[in-house]
């Protein structure tokens, strides 16, 4: 009955580079109608829960709730009907299980709301652990160099000397605080029905929050979950700067064994994955303003602003994670040269290892 | 030999809604694809024609580049190796032709700028044909109401009378002007080698202009593009926004006879066209941000602002793309109801008449 | 000795419209200056408290960071000199007690950082207590019309009853949501010398948190905070859009007693606040987008990230504490034709009335 | 009769860095209400020389247009009656010749709309002047330094050799087509009267386009000049970005003979114009980003898009007008080694000789 086998592989010729990670997989078109599947079959599971429906009707919906029997791109084609992608997913519901009580006393919003926080929620297990994974990389870089002297640079100047351990430790830092931010981001079902007045007498068991209130037109979660990402997204091209800058020819101080050539040059050695890393940080912002100036919706369903938050969501969500798969291997494959670091540093660094050791005992 | 059949079909369950009209397809994977070998083979044919290389191999590249050949997933996931997709091309084109000098005294940039900037111009002939069409669409408007009264309101308020032909006037105008400066952009080829010093003594012959300089790291044309496609989109939103707002149930000046219900609300009406544009118009902002901000890179080849720019550049065009091409719906199958929009407007009309007459014949 | 009075009065020509409430004030030229001088000051004390300069001289440093005995213009003129006004500060200041250890072991960014920290921490003061009032207004509104119902209006189209009460209880929520992230983001000085290597043994007694580390380029505060307030000027906007459509003419189901009319139409009653509040919000994302790309800094000082923050900041925190000042007028001047909205709502709105009592319940 | 005396000092203790050049003057609040009032006047004067009001009461208005008899902080206070700066204006100058016909016709944003287009107008002479300033001090460094060897540099590694004559050619050509597109760009006036149905029989003699149709709602021309903008804010950056990147201690291939130390470290010689240029640079996209969002305007008169105009409008012809400046300053005070460069760059660099001399002679 399989309609499709099951492909995460994407057309995207720049996929390698700006779709790095689990992310981008928990993003895609098949993933999305994996979340709006799920919302309709949790849906069905609390109302057979709460009697409202029967648990064989229940069984039926979810059975039919497998996204392998769908066509994501079918569901596409039909979004443009009522203008999102719910109807479409409740049409072949509807027909896989004709007499079952498919999306009772849900409106389309409730589906395509709840589908994204899932899919952020799944998004972010691969995208926090390569968060995580960077900041362990540096944690590591920070220790085994918590006194190895490196040049201080200010305006891209030499200044005075630090240790590089403080420089990853600063990385460390950065990143963990972004991924505790992550990691608290509230994220919760829509069940509000047509007017966003629905008080349903059972709760999804999806892993995600029950709101005080359906949400339709109240975008905070959406605007708190973009800002963290950005803060992320900042967070990671911070450090792959700074392995871009320290890979200076001129410099030399790092060097990223995962590197490559180019084919007009085999002898050149570029930091490819911070190079990437940055590619894709600097993709966040513009996306966080979107989703931000999405927030101004009107009255009880937006007219434009709440589907305009789908793609830069899709978006975000993979560019982030992108950008920190790889600055996790940039970072666990750094080769440091400490001989070329304290050749061009002298002086006390004492204070500078002794903030080390603290950053990494607050850890 | 064929690898795998064109597909064209994408697996993003919204792209019915953000992905509508005839520039999708022209960004998508296989599309930039395309656009990489088209590179790699006008470059052979231009050499062969300055005598550099021999005919028989430029046939022998010609006859390789064509991209039904090639999966996109594989050059997707082959650019992770040097940061780009131009890399695994050439690599799957000397797998073809081992002994032909494919991508000859050429650098990847030189591939990706000019597959980026082949791909915009073939979006750009749908999403001109769909602007221009939003456009005629409101010239008829304007012309059958050039004197049909409407309240014209400010801040929400009704102030005074206008005609629905001048509201309808000064869309076209806008569409007009959006789509003159789309029509005008620079769009120029990459030919400038791998420190961006080569002079080439041949031309390639892709519609594009010959740039006065390599512009590897000057994204004056891409900054250009940006942000014409960011005003057309403006543009657009005008426009949808205007007819939703007079959709309004309380207002119902006029309808959308391509709109629609929802599942849960069959008695609704909604402008789902408009609702759509508006969706799509939204998000280009931020995308144009995006690449603005990636105008300032680093000497010859920038480390990440290069490569933020693919993917924000195929958003642009496709949802300035969507947008108008729903907006284009929107306004060729508008019911104007005259009489509701008479009986809220008392007062002289005539000098908007003259105001939409004048901006008839300037066209 | 005072060299001029102080004056908070703006020339901008648009301040009582985009420079409401107190915010504002708190992010002028003098209070940047003042908040400069705190740092100085603060910084004095402590190393007095340390035993690291005299009390003496602490006392005299403090005594000169009066920031009535400055120009910020004079100030602002000789930032110029080292790209940051913390020179010309300390210029200022050693002028004034020659024989002081002024600004000892801080750097010029030690100095800026905490001062923009302080003037934030100042200005989310009256922008906090806006925007809890304006939460305020809309419970009280959700109290008083818990059970008056209005048709919900979904795309802009009338779809099934709710209540207005539960409408201003969404705003309630929204706006108590974003104020406590906003009084949870982190604030911290800055003191890590030249190099971001200080360690040193005293705090700041300046009512911000001691950081882990010098954060000179480390910027998740900066984005946290930015990311904050895009949420705060969201939630804003979406209550100031629904009076804004409530206020229509043709739906006329609130009525702001504050608006006025306009020059050339009296009979206009224009919801001021509310378009106000508006044009306030949406400023920010843009804004928040500057903010998360500058933190993407180099090394231990960035060369222009760190100047690109100052300017957005300040707006920022302006333009929000306006959007908030501007709202919570907006709402608590509100009448509410009752009548008028529930002739266009039949049906059960109980489901609605005990959301609203929830969420009231719930603050 | 003076009220107050003219002074264009700001209180900004940022000016010196972000607020450099002549564009910040032309966009004061006194350099918009001077606009404000120029309008008024030429309005007059055209309805007289129309015959529609006396040449005497024409006189009067014109005489009261003196922007130094008004105080921008008592109309900027006024500001917050009806929403914007123009009642507040009219206000003052009935009062000072009650008798005469002052704003006939007009409306509101007739004034604030052709105060924008002026106060651009205005301010693009000095930030045009710089940006060609820059232009031609690139050109200098190009002919001067045509044949000079440097390393290429991708993704900052030493790549392959250029001259230093061709990065210099490349700055110039991108800020030389930057500015060509500014220039270009189309300023109108407005003045549609109450709902834009306005057709005057005279034009205002402002060196502003008379437009096709009254443009309240239609943002064409904002969203060009602010693309424009950005483009040129982007050109800037590049060439600043590139001279930090050579004037790293490790490169030191370049040295701003206008650049400084810092108080805490005398030795360092920042490139303190080159990074002040960046941090204005990286304002722009966001402001654009604010812009292009606020064309979505509603009807006649939009209810709080327009009025998201006028800050970024002001902010970002401020710190691209301060890019252009300090880059000019950097530019024209650039101390070249050419022997450090040359040690680094072995190899032929006769086509890039030759694109230089292409290059300037096309200028």
């Amino acid at each position: 009955m399989s309609v499709r086998p099951s492909s995460s592989r994407s057309e995207d010729v720049f996929a390698g580079v700006l779709a790095r990670g689990g992310a981008a997989e928990q993003v895609s078109g098949r993933a999305w109608l994996r979340a709006l599947l799920d919302f309709e079959a949790a849906l069905a599971r609390a109302q057979a829960g709460a009697g409202l429906i029967s648990a064989e009707d229940a069984l039926a919906i979810e059975a039919a709730c497998d996204p392998d029997l769908y066509d994501p791109a079918e569901i596409g084609a039909g979004a443009a009907t009522i203008g999102n992608p719910a109807g479409a997913v409740v049409q072949v519901l509807k027909a896989a299980v004709p007499d079952a009580p498919v999306h009772q006393d849900a409106t389309s919003q409730d589906a395509v709301d709840t589908a994204a926080m899932l899919v952020a929620k799944r998004a972010l297990v691969p995208l926090l652990h390569d968060l995580r994974g960077a900041a362990d990389a540096a944690a590591a870089l920070a220790e085994a160099h918590r006194d190895t002297p490196i040049i201080g640079r200010t305006l891209l100047q030499q200044a005075r000397p630090t240790t590089f351990g403080l420089k990853a430790a600063g990385w460390m830092v950065a990143l963990d605080e972004a991924a505790d931010q992550l990691h608290s981001v509230r994220l919760a079902y829509q069940l509000g029905g047509p007017a966003g007045t629905l008080d349903p007498p059972y709760t999804l068991d999806l892993g995600l929050d029950r709101p005080l209130l359906p949400w339709h037109t109240l975008r905070g979660r959406v605007g708190e979950l973009a800002g963290a990402l950005g803060v992320a997204a900042g967070a990671v091209g911070k450090a792959a700067l700074d392995v871009v800058l320290l890979s200076q020819s001129e410099v030399a101080e790092v060097r990223e064994a995962a590197g490559g050539g180019s084919t007009s040059m085999p002898h050149k050695h570029n930091p490819v994955a911070a190079v990437s890393a940055l590619g894709c940080a600097k993709q966040a912002p513009g996306l966080v303003a979107t989703l931000l100036a999405a927030m101004v919706q009107e009255h009880e369903r937006a007219a434009g602003a709440w589907h305009s938050e789908w793609r830069p969501l899709t978006e975000l969500l993979t560019v982030t994670g992108s950008a920190a798969s790889w600055l996790r291997t940039s970072l666990e494959t750094l080769e440091v040269d400490a001989d070329a670091m304290s050749a061009r540093a002298e002086g006390d660094t004492g204070a500078a290892a002794t903030l080390v050791q603290r950053a990494l005992e607050h850890r």
